[in-house]
């Protein structure tokens, strides 16, 4: 199990935390997704080392910013 | 018609918004509900006057607080 912290940009409250974790959990291998907004950091486990632009591609669904 | 602007505390955004006016959507007589979360503003066209208490519980459920 790989877990990989990212920094979104954008959420502003609980109801962002969950449009984030929503799109990304619908990634293959994802097993638990945690947004926090008030740090910015979205917390994946995965099974395999997830592709970034997988994860941008997610992140930018639910309307946010993944930080490279 | 009757339109009635509300302060509405707590909402950071979009979803918030929605929340807020999906709520306040159900009380009958409500036509037509307009959230803002910039201004914190909630602008509500009704049929004939809303029941304060109505609105606040509506608030309130959404999760924010109707500012007296």
């Amino acid at each position: 199990m790989i877990t990989t912290v990212y920094d979104v940009k954008g959420m502003t409250c609980g109801h962002c935390e969950n449009a984030v974790s929503g799109e990304i959990s619908k990634l293959a291998g994802v097993s638990e997704v945690v947004a926090d907004h008030a740090s910015g950091e979205v917390t994946v486990k995965s099974e395999t080392a997830l592709d970034a632009g997988d994860v941008a591609a997610a992140v930018e669904e639910a309307g946010y910013e993944l930080v490279a």
